[in-house]
Order: C-alpha cells, then sequence, then structure tokens
C-alpha cells in the first residue's frame, strides 16, 4: 500500500509561509479593489465544455482540462471515433464539463447568466484558481491563481484612468516601486496600418511589431517582410521604432504620422484624456508610459490596452496586463456591453518581492507565544493563561506534550516564535508567568494583563 | 455562436453578497485557526489518481471527478477495455490526474511528502475546495469548501480539548451561541462491544447505534438483531440508549456498564480529562455534551470523536465534525503518527447564519460613497476627491459616465451605497464637497477631511 507520494506536474504544495506570503499579496489587492468600488464573485471551477470549447483558439482548446463523465460513460461514446481511435472526435461524448482556463469567459457567462440581477455598470473582481495543460516550464504552472477587475456597462474612458490609478495603488500598497504602466491604444494600431495602406495586414503588422523590444528593429522589419508587407510602407512607419522621450512628445510624434487617420487621431484623443487625468491626479509611485508597440490579444481589445513592467533593476517578463474590449458578452448572446479590465500576475508579483525583499517580515502571522509544558497542573495553569491570550487577540500556544526543555525550545525556535512563556509552582503561587524573550534572552515574571500589553 | 448560459448542476455562482457572507465565516475561522497557533497549507486542485483512488472505499472512487489526459490519450487506452467497452478497467488507462475528493488524504500525502521540513507537532489548517460527483440535491453540491485544522504527531489529549476550545471560539465569534459540541471516544464503542460479547460486530454495532436520534431504540434495536447481534447483548446494551443527565452523571451510568472493559475504562479516562479541562476553562457559548452513539467514520477513527450540532432551535445536520486517528499517513509509508482534526461545514454555518438573521449588516464591504458625475470638468475634481478617500481607507467611486442624476442616485439606492458626494462650480470654487446621507437626506457642504471624519 506504501507509495512515494508526489504531487502531478505543473502543480505545488504550498508550505505555511508561502500561503503567508501569497495571502500577502492577495490581501494587498483586495483591499484596493474594494476601495476603488470592485465586489467579488466567485464561479465554479468547472464549466460546461461548451462554456470553454473555442473561445481560445485551437491551441485553447487542447490546452482545456477535460473531465471523464461519471459512471459508464463509455455508453454514450461516439461508436465511430472510438472505432477509428480518434481522441479528438470522442472527447465531447465522454467528457461534459472542463476546467476554467481564464476568468474572463466565465465572467462574461456570468453577466450574461445574471444580467437581470445585476446593476450597471458593473464593477467585479475574482481571484480564483486556473488549469491549463501547458508544458509546465520554470514560472509556469498547470493550476495558477488570476486576479482580474473587470468594469462592463460603461464607455467612459474615466475607467482606464481609474485602472490606471489602481495599478499604481496596488503596486504601491505592496511596496513595489517604479513599476511602469505602459499603455496603448488599439485605434493607433489600426491608424498605423492605415496610413501604411495595410489595414488587411493589421494582425501580422502588429504581432510583428509587438515583438520589438525582443527581436529588436530589423527583426521586425524582417518580420513584417516574411508576411509581405510592402518595403515602402514599413518605411513609412519606422519613425515609431526609435520613439522616446515623455508622453507628451510620444503623442507628438505619432500624432504627425496618424494626422491622415481619423481612427488613428481617435485613439490619440483617447489616450490623451488618459494622461491629462493622470497628470491632474498623479499616480504615488508607478509610471505611466506610451507603448505604441504594445498589442497583446489584439483581435480582443479595442481600445485601451495595458502592460505592467516591473521595475528597471528586475528581470521578468510583464506581471499585469488589460484592456478595454467591446463585445466580450456576444459570445453569450448579451451585444453592445462595452468593458474594460485589467490582470495581475501573482507568481511573477510574488517572486519579483521576493527578488527585492520586499515581504515584511511579520507577513507570516504565526504565534508570538509558546507556553512550556512542565505536567498537567502546570499545563493546566498555561491552557488558562492561553486562552485569555487569545481572547485578546494574540497567537499563542501550549507546547501539547511534558516533553524535555530542550525539544521545547527547539521548536519555539525553528518556528521563529519570539516569546516563550514558563509557569511552576512558583508562578502559579503568585498568579503569574515568566515571560522569555528568545531573542534577547530577558525573563521577566509578569501578570497575564502586563503580557499581553508587552507582545 | 450565442448560446444560453449555465453551469453544471451542482456547482454554483456565488454574487458579491454572497461572497462576502462567505468571507465573513471563513475569516473567522481562521482569526481563531491562527490565535490557536494553526498555520495554513494549500495544495494543489488534481491529485496524481493513485494518490486519492482506494482511500475512500469504492463508493469513494466511484464518485471521484477524473480529469481525461491531454492530447491523443486513446494511443495509451487498455486495448482490451476499449474492446469490450469497460469504462471502469479503461479509466485509469486515459485519466491519470483526478479532482481532490477531501482535504484529508491530500494533507496525509503533503506530511509524508515534506516531513523533513516540517517541525512536529505540526498544526496546519487547510480552507480549500472539494469536488465529489454526487447526486446532487438540497444543500448537496458537487463543488465546496471544506475547513479543516489538524494536528499531527502529537497524542496528547490537550490537542483534543484545545479543538473544543476552538470550536467555541469560532461559534463564538460567528456569534452563533448554543451550539452543542457533542463528544464520544471510540474506546467506548470498543468497550461496549466487548462486554456484550461482539467485539467482531463492532462496525455493524457502531453504524446501527449511530442511527439512534434518527431512527429510534427499536429502530436500532431492529437493525442490531437484522446483523445477527444477539437480543441478550442487546439487552444489556439498552441502559445507553436512555442515557441523560450531565456529563458526569452519564460517565458515571456508562462507567457501570463498561466496568469489565479494560479498553471502555481507557475511553472514559480520556473523555474524564477532556471533560475536566474544559470545567477547569469554560466554554464562551457552547456546550458540551457526551454522545456515546456517536460513531461518524469509525474505521477512521481511534480515539476521540466530534460532531458539533446547531442551536437547537435550528433544523440542520452536523455542522462540523472530527476525531483522532492513529495512522493517516501509514497509507503513505509513515507509520506511528498520531492526529486529531477538525472541519466546518462551510454551506450549512451559512445557512444556520441565514436562518438566524447573524450576519453583521456591515458583512458586505461596498462602497461607501458614490460621487455623482456631472461632466468632464467636474469629474475631475470628483476623482480628486475620491483618490483622497481611498488613501484614507475608505471605499469609494465617481460614476463613471455623466449620466442623468436620476440614474446615479438609483445605482447608489440600489448598491446600498450610505452617501453620494456632489460637486458643481459653487463647490469647486470653495473647494468642497456636498455630502448627502442617502438614508436621511441631510446635506452639508463640506471639505474631503471633514467627509473622511465623518463617513
Amino acid at each position: 500500500m506504501a507509495q512515494k507520494p508526489s504531487i502531478p506536474k505543473g502543480t505545488r504544495d504550498f508550505t505555511p509561509q508561502e500561503v503567508a506570503k501569497r495571502n500577502f499579496i492577495f490581501d494587498t489587492i483586495k483591499r484596493e479593489f474594494k476601495k476603488f468600488g470592485f465586489r467579488a464573485i466567485e464561479t465554479p471551477s468547472f464549466e460546461n465544455s461548451e462554456t470553454l470549447m473555442g473561445k481560445y483558439g485551437d491551441e485553447g482548446d487542447r490546452l482545456i482540462f477535460k473531465i471523464l463523465n461519471s459512471g459508464d460513460f463509455l455508453k454514450k461514446a461516439d461508436k465511430s471515433a472510438l472505432t477509428n481511435q480518434d481522441s479528438l472526435k470522442l472527447t465531447p461524448s465522454i467528457s461534459e464539463k472542463a476546467l476554467r482556463y481564464d476568468l474572463t469567459v466565465p465572467f462574461a457567462r456570468f453577466v450574461v447568466q445574471h444580467q437581470n440581477e445585476i446593476d450597471f455598470p458593473f464593477k467585479r473582481y475574482q481571484i480564483q484558481p486556473v488549469w491549463r495543460a501547458d508544458r509546465p516550464q520554470k514560472g509556469r504552472f498547470r493550476e495558477f491563481y488570476q486576479c482580474d477587475a473587470d468594469v462592463v456597462g460603461s464607455d467612459s474612458l474615466w475607467q482606464e484612468v481609474e485602472f490606471v490609478q489602481l495599478y499604481d495603488a496596488v503596486f504601491s500598497g505592496l511596496k513595489l516601486e517604479g513599476v511602469t504602466i505602459k499603455i496603448n491604444n488599439r485605434k493607433i494600431l489600426s491608424g498605423f496600418a492605415e496610413v501604411i495602406g495595410e489595414q488587411d495586414k493589421l494582425v501580422d503588422f502588429t504581432v510583428a511589431l509587438d515583438k520589438l523590444d525582443k527581436i529588436g528593429e530589423d527583426g521586425v522589419v524582417k518580420e513584417m517582410l516574411s508576411k509581405g508587407i510592402a518595403e515602402d510602407a514599413i518605411e513609412k512607419i519606422k519613425p515609431i521604432f526609435g520613439l522616446n522621450g515623455s508622453f507628451a512628445e510620444k503623442i507628438a510624434a505619432i500624432k504627425s504620422i496618424l494626422a491622415t487617420s481619423e481612427v488613428g487621431l481617435k485613439g490619440i484623443e483617447e489616450l490623451e484624456f488618459i494622461q491629462n487625468a493622470i497628470s491632474e491626479i498623479p499616480l504615488k509611485t508607478a509610471n505611466l508610459d506610451l507603448d505604441v508597440t504594445l498589442a497583446r490579444g489584439l483581435n480582443y481589445y479595442t481600445g485601451a490596452i495595458f502592460e505592467v513592467a516591473a521595475p528597471k533593476n528586475v528581470k521578468m517578463g510583464s506581471i499585469g496586463g488589460g484592456g478595454r474590449y467591446d463585445d466580450l458578452t456576444g459570445i453569450f448572446g448579451l451585444k453592445n456591453i462595452s468593458g474594460v479590465g485589467i490582470s495581475f500576475g501573482l507568481d511573477r508579483i510574488y517572486l519579483v518581492l521576493e527578488e527585492l525583499d520586499l515581504f515584511p517580515d511579520a507577513v507570516v502571522d504565526d504565534v508570538k507565544a509558546l507556553f512550556i509544558n512542565f505536567g498537567t497542573k502546570e499545563a493546566l495553569y498555561s491552557f488558562k493563561g492561553v486562552n485569555k491570550l487569545r481572547a485578546n487577540g494574540v497567537n499563542a500556544e501550549v507546547f501539547p506534550d511534558a516533553a524535555k526543555m530542550k525539544k521545547q525550545m527547539n521548536y519555539a525556535n525553528k518556528r521563529n516564535i519570539p516569546f516563550v512563556i514558563l509557569a511552576g509552582d512558583e508562578e502559579m503561587k503568585e498568579g503569574k508567568y515568566t515571560l522569555k524573550n528568545m531573542k534577547t534572552g530577558e525573563q521577566d515574571r509578569l501578570t497575564l494583563e502586563e503580557i499581553i500589553s508587552k507582545i
């Protein structure tokens, strides 16, 4: 019966220290979400397969974890698929449910399903795990949390302003200073494609452009050429490769490029609105920067596009992203609901905070005091003490066995418990307890009230 | 493409109000877990199938959700099972992972896998969802949370005392007064079987006895007879059917029944230790009661058995349970680790709090103030205001669009937002904002500082 236990690849156990650190991030994000008026919803871990399938492209469909039907599932199986050993074709007939792949599609489903109970604009946040049958690698897992905030039912640009402020509030709350909130607008990208006469190659164009910081200008040009974008078209757009300076200077530069594109100028107007608002209500620690190469899920976004980069001294991919979409709920039959949302990359934020040593020492909300156990009579006296400490909000415990002193002190040391409390005959006679500071070694015989105020 | 969206049967969406109420329960439980020195771990949602299968009996195996292997899963499928259309036999060859069925087996796996990093006694808590392919019915779901606290690596009876105190602390924290913590001991049940000479029918005996409050004395006797327990044996045990009075009186009554059973007397000794400790450190609002019919998962428990009943004026099954087990980790090859643990039934506690109207009004941590949006210039002024409120910890928002006043006020009403804040030319000139109390209708023109201190 004995097995060498292990867990599936791409999944993780979290120790108490890790859970405490992760909760520090979650709690900071939640606190700011709430301050901004977002409210939590939760959706089931698995959805009906038809809710998820076809929403993430073929690759996405492949990476969705499917749940095998219960009982005698072969009874309803597609017989020809069985005979032909066609796994892909067999799947829908033996699996009706699938694990959540992201929080966006379930959110869209939620909005449509509950549209009559919801007061729009609906500001929701959702922090739940998702699952992807991706090849596991460093920093990529098969189970991980997403932290999303979205507003649906308002096309006001103030929402974009709010999300920039929200990013700033969360990262400032985490004491992670100097992140860069990169912003772009789908309309700018459409404008570029328009002015170079390659509107029909918008996706190829932006996919290539998005790689600028990875493959450099030459690489981008090469990729564009290979996709059939004309050389003189690329020539027209070259100034955007070397764009720098302030937000306003970049805007000025692209304004001249986009002068003839109505949609492009609309994009500039939107960016300027956001930039103006942010300059009136300054960010605490983040920087807002225009990045006209930013595309992310272009087919999805219709207006603003966001991405957050860690401080420059940390090597890390984006730690957040989002944007405006205009027809999220259309796939479930509810048209014309504009939305905008952002997401936080929990695992990467964790790694950044770890690397910069930004987790507060007190993040592990562990016990403050351990009562040493000297035997039944003394233990009862200690349990009376611990009861009072807890009633006053102090995390504390009594060592459960009257083990050797050394073992008990070792336990306190290993757990980083800052105080031990000892009580023998003398203390019991006086109604007091001896408090020992594990760091300084200092000892005092005190009443419980004195101990509570001291620790 | 449009579909009528729905979710799988037995699963639930949670609205913001429901999430807030559930979190109120979770937070109360966590706060007390931490006060008692328990620390959180988390394990993956799915485990390798061999970790779970065979641990919950045949019925359990059937109710475990299996995850279909990714890709061309038929390639590795058991060909003879395929040919014979044998779903049961086919499953292990097309599914290697399964969703967590409870938190106990993953915890045992965790302890064994991480035994070298753990300082024993290890006090862990775990609050995560589990999944069961049970037939959904009122109050029974296919996805639900379990909230468990366990100590492994100590056989001290003080742990049992602590868990009684912990139950009391949590239910007192929830203001759910008058719950009954029922306690029994496996050794008492073994003692009964011993003194009536039916040791080999221990399970049948206790399963029947456990039904006393459902099927009555006659029903229990009938079931025992049907299982082959002798009539004169049942006669000997009859006094325990009508046991009442105080804890001490019940103990006295069963002491005489168990006088000749060593194991039975050991059980009494353990119960008396716990009862004595609790009488020295009285419970805040719960009652401790001896229930010698309590068995729960008998095969599993080796010492104390706990079950918590809701206050008598509420019709509800048990809202918590647990007990002592002596070889939990043995299934994974780590022997002789004694443990004891308890569990809280989140969904039932929710229903009880709902029925008794015990959720605090403030549980929905919603926005305190909505700034009315009168247009771009005024909105900017309002966004400056909301920024300051949030920086001072106030949850607040600005209505995103300059919609009709009535629409904005309706939104505030529906969301139960207690204050709206209005700012037009006059307010902007004075650097003030008009605060309106939505309940009383009272209005004041105030500075932001005054507003912050007022709300």
